[in-house]
Formats: structure tokens, sequence, C-alpha cells
């Protein structure tokens, strides 16, 4: 049972959507459920998909290969600078179906809830999910909401599915890095894990971390548009960071990488709260980048398209894929030197999407 | 990042999946949760589109209207008689594609656990998710594991999405009952709920309670193939029961309904346990049932079709629509009086799926 089936109006008041709380009833099936369906959610999300009043939306024929995504998202705290759970949930399957060079085009919302989470606070990750959802392009078009008990929970858990449909002839995946080609980053790394950390810490600084968060579909379709042959694959750096996706593809492709720490972009408010807080921003979280394996010959075609992106400004030509049987990710240092890039750390950070 | 992109063998021995436990690290994206993914999930769930390994799967064109879904599992018990949470949220997606006769293609699953889970029982999870989407013939295509602290979730959560497409020509909606139409219901009512009940309550009986959990696409594929033309909409009464079911559709369609209990079955070990615990069968969710409206031309092929499946041996026609600008839902008791049936009650069964 979705929660597009609860289109009918509740006969008794109006929810309290400024004081009021949510109940367990308020996860039933009955009438209470529909209350907060038609009070909250519809009027965040709505579109014509989900207000089919059924419980699967009906959807016209997408025409060609499906891409399809899921992910949870458990972010704390909820709302931090640059976005809230509801956002980055949209953003995260979106790009995760971009990754693929898809078109995203639904994203389904399932809502599992706390007794006694404040409504507001609902109210305001609905309102941002469809924000985010119509600034993307995608609508929500189905959904589900589960209300646990007191102290089961930790306020609201999100985990959105996203479908898309992948051009003809493209074909970007995991396992197509070869020796030679380029490593292309969108830009500078560890915002969103940054901004995440500094709010759990009550960090202050002069300039404010804010999470990059951000759909990326918009950037990809620039990139296939300018040279879709040349592209072998691209990933977007999120939990483990760009140590993580760099030793991710390694594997899968069987290949190392050359990487130049250099050509890196960290912000210097980053940077700073990276030092203070013990981390390296190689293995924080990004939800706005990615890293894209490009043959040399298209290098040029997709920086600029790239850099033409308002998403890839400072889209940078990072390092090199190199034929190595042990599959390590070496870095040149700042200082001329060299270190291997594991991806062992960056497990300290939960609950960071 | 789902846990597709989790392919890449672990270095440091293997988990201990009798006696191990879920640990924060798990959810990372660093190399402990390449090793839950790849011991635990891969081996359970694996099919040719999880085995990409990147963070979405592709999948053929689909060729037709598309039908989307979601939902979230929370029950509690994760073990109950007749299933658990992974059988649970492969039947109730696929059902709830069912239900708009679209034939179920692929499914999601999004994993949210509580850290210090027992290894033992999230294996006994996945491997009874796959065995149920191999039976159902619905691959899980990708998925994602997050991980939160102890004492922020309760074990397990699972919300699962899924992608089918709709046959040509068919367009079942919860608007198109019409007065006269008839009301099939495919079997006993109440198994689920009571299932569930029982163990919360450690209620024992001469016969045990087992819930209906199944899968109804294959029921659905008969209805179609036998009366196409003649199905106006199916639901299947989850949450709030048939209760809901019914008030959901007499209030979508604008019609009324005129019921017989004489004709809903009620296993005797469920009508005793509803008494034991204060319960109305009509308010407990079932998650192997489908309720039909039909138009009277297509009784006899939508029921003859129903009880030679498994899933329908004891499908009946318990009523009618009925003209009611109040949108009743009327029934004739089994003592010959009359009553309404609201959907008020049902609402103190939390964590029921």
């Amino acid at each position: 049972m979705t929660f597009a089936a609860k289109i009918l109006k509740p006969r008794h008041g109006r929810l309290d959507l400024r004081a009021g709380r949510v109940e367990l009833s308020h996860g039933s099936g009955g009438r209470a459920m529909a209350q907060l369906i038609a009070e909250v959610f519809q009027p965040a999300l709505g579109n014509a998909f989900l207000a089919q009043g059924n419980d699967q939306a009906i959807l016209p024929p997408a025409g060609g290969r499906l891409a399809m995504t899921t992910d949870g998202y458990v972010v704390s705290p909820l709302f931090f600078p640059g976005g809230d759970i509801g956002s980055l949930a949209v953003h995260g399957t979106v790009n995760d179906l971009a990754m693929a060079g898809a078109t995203p085009l639904y994203l389904t919302a399932s809502f599992i809830i706390e007794e006694g989470f404040p409504l507001a606070d609902l109210v305001r990750i609905a309102v941002s999910m469809g924000r985010a959802a119509r600034a993307a392009g995608v609508p929500v078009v189905t959904g589900d909401t589960k209300v646990v008990e007191r102290g089961k929970a930790d306020g609201v858990f999100i985990s959105t599915a996203g479908v898309g449909v992948v051009p003809a002839g493209l074909d970007l995946s995991g396992d197509r890095a070869r020796p030679g080609d380029a490593v292309i980053l969108s830009g500078s790394i560890g915002d969103h894990g940054v901004a995440i950390m500094s709010c759990r810490e009550n960090l202050k600084f002069d300039t404010e971390v804010r999470s990059d968060s951000a759909p990326l579909h918009g950037l990809v379709a620039a990139m296939v548009a300018a040279a879709a042959p040349h592209l072998r694959l691209m990933r977007d750096p999120t939990r483990g960071g760009l140590a993580a996706t760099l030793n991710e593809i390694a594997q899968q492709s069987g290949v190392g990488f050359a990487v130049d720490e250099a050509r890196i972009l960290v912000k210097p408010q980053v940077a700073a709260a990276c030092e203070l807080l013990g981390l390296d921003p190689l293995f924080v979280a990004n939800e706005g980048k990615l890293l894209a394996v490009v043959e040399p010959a298209g290098v040029d075609a997709v920086l600029g398209a790239m850099r033409a992106h308002p998403f890839g400004r400072d889209a940078a030509h990072i390092g090199t894929v190199v034929k190595d049987e042990h599959r390590f990710v070496q870095m040149t240092t700042a200082f001329g030197g060299g270190r291997i890039v594991d991806w062992l750390a960056g497990e300290q950070l939960p609950r960071i999407c």
C-alpha cells in the first residue's frame, strides 16, 4: 500500500502542522494516515502521477534501456547547511542514475518516521524534497509512510528509488577504465561530509561550509552531448569519498590510478575543518561531484562541456589510469612525494548520507 | 552508492556469519561494507543485473507503460510463522505492481540496519528475500545498505521499490467501480495480522496461524487472461484490512458497497485469535489476498480462473457495488442484521508490515 492510495479528505479538523507530532496512527492505513498524506505529502510532492491515487503509479513507456537504483538516507542531523535529508534523497538517487548516463525519469520515496517526530520538520523535509524533485524535473510518483514507536528509529529515514532511461549506444561501466585514460573530477571534494561533521561538532568557521548536494544529470547530459564516444565511466564519490571511488574502479577495471594531489581542489575552509577534525578530504563524502574516466581524445571536449555548466565550473584533469596488477591508487603529493591511497580510512563517519 | 558497487574481494578473513554482528563500519562505503555485501547480499540475492557492479542496474527496454511502486517494511517481529521481513518485502511490492495488472519485472532493496544486529539474522533475511524473489521470478537488481547506531533503529528496516510493465489495453484503477459491479475476494482474511499479533502476544493455538504472505502476480495474470475487459480494479487489503480497502475504493469511485459477512472467509483459528485479542478481522492486514471489482458479465470467468490458481482457491463473490452518495460500506451480518463498516478501527496495530 502506497501513500498515493490515500486521497480522500479526512473528516475531523486539520493537522497542527506547527506544533503537532507524528503518531503511530499516522502509519496505520487508516484515516489518520490519509490525513497525513493529504496535508503533508500531497501538497509538497504533488504531481499528476502521484494523484492517480492507486497503490502504484502508471507511467508512459520509457523507450530504451532502463536504469534502476535505490538508496537509503539516514543522515544526522536531518538539516544541514546546503540541504536536508529530503533534498539529499532526491539528489543522491538522481545522481546514481546519471552516472550511467541515464536520463532520470521517476522517483519513489519510502518514509520511516519515529513516533513523536515534529510535523513541522516533516513538512519542511517534504517541501524540500518536492522542491528538489521539481528543480531536477524528476517527480516523486509514488511513496509510502511507516511510523515506528518512539526510540525505534531516529527522526526520519528515507529510502528513494529511481528509474531512468539510457541513451542508445551509451555504455558506461566501472569495468571500462583502460591504461592511458584520463581521470576528470568535476570540482572540489569534501564539502558534504565536512558540512555534516561541522554541524555535529558545532564548529563555526568564518566561511560556512555548505554541502555540495546537487543533481548532476544536467552536467552529465552536457558531457554526453559533447563526447559520448569517449566516455568510459562516471561515478559520484559519496560514502568513502574520492579514495573509495578510485579504489572501486581500480578493482572493477583491473587497473591502477596515478593522480596528482595538487590538481584536486579542496576549499580552504574544508581543508581547515578537515585538519581540525582529523579527516582526510580524500575519504570524505561528496553529494554533488562526479569523477569521469575519459579516453585521451575526449578530454578537451569533456572538460569544455563541464566547465560551461554550473556544477562543473571547477572541473579538472586530476590523473591517469595506469597499468598496475596491484590495482593501487598512487598519488603524487603536493610536496612532490608519493603515497598509496587505500580506502580503509573513512569508516569513522557514520550517517553522513 | 548502491551495494551493487561493492564487488571486490575483501582482504582480511571472512565474516563470522554465525556469531558476528553488524558494525557501523559495514555501512561506511569502505572495505567492511564491501565484505558485508560480498558475503551476505551477493550470495543471497545474486543475479546477472546485481552483478553489473555499478551504482545502478541497467535493464533491457520494458516495452509498454511502466508501473512503479515502493513500500517500507518495519514489521515486528522480523520472523513470524509463514514468513519474515525479507519475503514480506518481496511479496508486498510484487503485489502492489500486480494490482495494476502489471507484470512485475525488477525490485530494488534498501536495508537500514541497527548496529549490533546479528549477522546470522541478516543472512536469514537476505536468503529469504532472495528465495522469494526467485520464486516470484522478479530479481532484486540493485540495493543499498546503511547502518545506524545501536538504539537508533529496531533491528532491520527494508524499503523495496518495484517496476513492472502494464499489458496494452488494461486500465485498472480505484476510481473505476460502478454500481452493479461484483466484489470478489480471493480467500480468507486476517491471517497475516493475526500471525504477527500472535507472535507478539506469544499466543499458542492448536493450529498455528500462519501469515498468508504470497506473491499474487500469477493469480492476477490468470484473471487478466480470463476476463481482462471485465476487470475494473484490484487491490490487496494490507494495512487497515478489507474495511480500509473497501472504504478507499468507495471514496475514489464515489460509490457504496453492500457486502455479505457470511461470504467472507475467516479461518476458525483466526476468528478465535481475533476474539481473544479484541480484533475485528475486517480491519486486520492481509499480505496474500486481493479484492477485485468486476463487471457482472465477467464474474464467472474471473471466479473460475481464480479458483484454478493456488492463491485463489477460496475466491468468493462477497458483495456488490451500490449507488450511495454517502459512500458507505454496508454489511449484512451473519445474523441477518446490518452495519456500516467504517475504517476508523485498526489503528491499534503498528508495525504489522
